[in-house]
């Protein structure tokens, strides 16, 4: 329980609340509908991939900028942050989504409100469809973060930011017409408590959560496998092993050494 | 006061101007309405970002390319540049961003000007709404700003122009609709004096001075904080440390040297 | 036939299997029609390039993502892989694009699925014309791939996923008016398959495998001449010399001790 | 005249002979009228941008990708290159846009070839603005150019390839509507050759050249001047000096010198 006593952790976890709330701030407010016509979809994937680009560029090494619970998820099981830093970082985003939609609701006229870009499945998709979606778009979205974090390469990435950030505006630009494209149940979670609408709502975090699990078996197992033992990977789990959140390469050591 | 006998300070005020031009001139440019129906909010918001992607590329190593007086006060918060040179650049600022606008009115014909894109709040938007929106708007910009010239950061950021660019980007994708998106008092200012339409115009500086501030402190101060004391601040603020302007890092040593 | 032994051989064709699924699922999915009016084509050409680029970012360097039996073949003609490794790729890709395929018919609505955007030329353009169109889409795009994945140049070509990506959106602004932009047969046989639908199908494969070939030629024989003698080439065709898959440089080499 | 003895020297005039050919091919044919309504400002700006991103990436470290009569011509104005190469680069451009053109017009329908994306002034802008716009779009391009090829940047500039490309996207988002941006003569003058069509064609000569020759003044003299002598820019001129064409930076040294 040492984490909970260094400033870098708490900083870690505001990070995350902070980076959420303006993940949902921005990423619903560009969703609104303030004309007539059918939504732009290329403006939305790229205003929610360019807000996920930004803050992995401020803040991924604060906090690894997960900004999805589902992202911890994986990285959780792929024992690349401990549990209490985990259940801190869910509890940050969720939080921080609903005031990032609370903050939202009361800058935007009544009439524009809408839905909030509630995530709604499209009437003729079935719930397994919707299900495999959600599924599809986050396991591309989760491997890309796990090849582009991962430390092992020092090659010709290029911007950390900009991989993730278009890797999660692809989902959109598929995503959007079957499910609204949630990939990220914080973000799913936010509309959802504003409205007091949580119909099928379960879709958003059960297929966020397997697309991420499958992710992270998939890359760290199976296509780039971690050479790790049981023992290390517990202990990283308990938090007494590695302690830091899994992070873009290349950041500074002196920000870790800073911490109480 | 040594600051002023150097060409490399010249220079700099004149990369401001210079820049400024180019951004408003490009940037309401790109927002002129040549043919009906609504503003493509995409191409607009691309526009501005391209365009201070590609200012920060050409003057990032010149003059810090804040091309900003919003960035230009964060940065003096954050006491990385003399009070004297920030004054500088503010003008500077101000009066390229006028001679952009005056170059465009020339240019364009009589009946596509119309306001020349002047930032202007939405009729359902209160001022207090407008206000909280500029705020946001530019203090994701100014925390991407800070975060990717943090010259502590050697990792895996890609372009520096590119990150900032997208940045200005999203807050566009979404400001638009409320407030035109301003988050520069010198974009703003500039179709203000060419119409002579000042209305609510002051919500243009009160929004992006406070979210720059905003953004400043919470990079500088919570996020990723700088432990330098007071005196060292003081003497940057007043010309007599630290000299350099904040700039994209990586560049070279001998452009300094090279100024009397 | 020491390849086959190795678990790196196989880890790399089913990656070739897996990505080729993603890309076809992907980017068919984003190309489907859910409203009435024109395409979108830069829509669908960024969900395209995007496609690609996240795929190199999460693949490049466990099989070099080639996605492409057109590109595995250039790769052969500049014997940068072996013959055998070759022909589990293309088989691997056929494959993958035919599950991607089914996956998404199976996930959408029977009102969408349409013919499951199936490349088809435009009326108005001969079948001489459009092998033609889809020569110059796949030369540029493996021009591009040969020069940002060569391992000579070691400088400022940013991120090798995002080259690659945005080079095929490229090919995809210019040629889904003609074509419908095949430029990779796997994604073409996908949906010809799902539909039945082989008409002029031929196209799909001779104009990309030309194009790739003329983009190899010029690069590797012209424009950039590797000096490697016939001997040298011989033995990486039959996977007796250098043994890894062309890959974006820069990847860890404890990748290949690894495998067995 | 040494440098006409080198394959390099060859090499690098096929390069630009062949690059321009790309260049207007994938232009032109991304701007023709395929349907009714408005053309797309933003589609057509990112296929000239990502156009000429993928040729600097292929061919810039070739013959430095100019692809452009009046980027080459700022480069003489600049002593980066000597006279004789620039003759034949400017040869090489003029020649490829025209094959490049000429391609198109064999490949498309005849009810879509249009114009062939000839470059016009809109008919409320008069000559002088046009060339006005024409200057400031070239201007910010070779900017951009100069300070990202810039060998004497070490930093964090990202791609060369994406940030000449957004530039020149910058260049059509704004100038599409004026002038049908053209910031290239040798892309200006080909549509005018094959449609015999050389209204105001003057425009798009004087307006990019005396752009890129302000752009090199500005940034080789004012912004970061070069400390060389004029016996040094005369010898780079003969081409008894510093032999290599402008290229992007970090590029290998042996292809030089394989070059006889």
């Amino acid at each position: 329980m040492w984490e909970v006593r260094s400033f870098s952790f708490w900083r870690a976890v505001f990070a995350e609340f902070f980076a959420t709330m303006i993940y949902v701030f921005f990423g619903l407010g560009a969703s609104l509908r303030w004309g007539a016509g059918p939504l732009n979809v290329l403006q939305v994937a790229l205003a929610f991939g360019l807000a996920v680009a930004t803050l992995v560029q401020v803040l991924g090494h604060v906090s690894g900028a997960h900004v999805n619970p589902a992202v911890t998820f994986a990285f959780l099981v792929g024992a690349q942050l401990s549990l209490l830093r985990a259940v801190f970082y869910v509890l940050a985003q969720v939080l921080g989504g609903v005031a990032g939609a609370a903050v939202l609701y009361g800058v935007t006229p009544a009439a524009i409100r809408g839905n909030l870009a509630l995530n709604t499945i499209h009437p003729g998709v079935t719930l397994a469809q919707a299900t495999t979606i959600e599924i599809f778009l986050t396991l591309q979205f989760v491997l890309c973060i796990f090849a582009t974090y991962d430390e092992r390469h020092n090659g010709r990435v290029g911007s950390v930011a900009l991989a993730v950030g278009f890797s999660l505006a692809l989902g959109h630009l598929f995503g959007i017409y079957y499910t609204g494209a949630g990939m990220n149940p914080a973000r799913s979670f936010a509309p959802a408590v504003i409205t007091r609408n949580f119909t099928n709502h379960w879709v958003y975090w059960v297929g966020p959560i397997i697309g991420a699990t499958l992710g992270c078996i998939l890359y760290d197992f199976v296509l780039s496998p971690r050479m790790r033992g049981l023992a290390e990977r517990l202990a990283i789990l308990k938090g007494v092993g590695r302690n830091r959140p899994l992070e873009p390469p290349g950041d500074p050591v002196e920000l870790k050494t800073q911490a109480l």
